[in-house]
């Protein structure tokens, strides 16, 4: 397993109940790929959001935000933390 | 205070070391700002660094990672998270 930080610009007018139903979303399919998404931050004045999970390789993750309908713009390996 | 997501880009030749030492940098000088550099995580593919603190300011933040070296290249509140 690796550690990955995806993001997803331009998402317009992010309430606070988006990432929550997003983040649910994933967890709801996220087992078949043997992807464990953990966190998402989102901007609503940048349109941005973040999202650290647990994932075998970037393409499950994005397959996971996919079915979630959100698919990523960029997904980064993020081996190092501190 | 608010929650922020900072990224930095194009950080060459990362090594897990380096996301140790510029966070010990951050947390040696983040008290006079009131900030809280909570996490930091680097991919040394992409050469993308990505921290979340808590702060009184975006600006804040730029000060503490100045101070240490690394400003950053965006700074996003993420009031928002699941």
């Amino acid at each position: 397993m690796a550690t990955f930080m995806d993001v997803r610009h331009h998402m317009d007018a992010i309430t606070a109940e988006q990432p929550r139903s997003a983040h649910a979303a994933d967890l709801a399919n996220e087992g078949r790929e043997g992807v464990r998404v953990e966190r998402a931050w989102a901007g609503p004045d940048s349109g941005d959001v973040f999202c650290l999970s647990q994932a075998p390789s970037a393409d499950a993750v994005q397959r996971v935000h996919e079915r979630a309908g959100h698919a990523a713009d960029e997904i980064h390996p993020v081996p190092y933390s501190a």
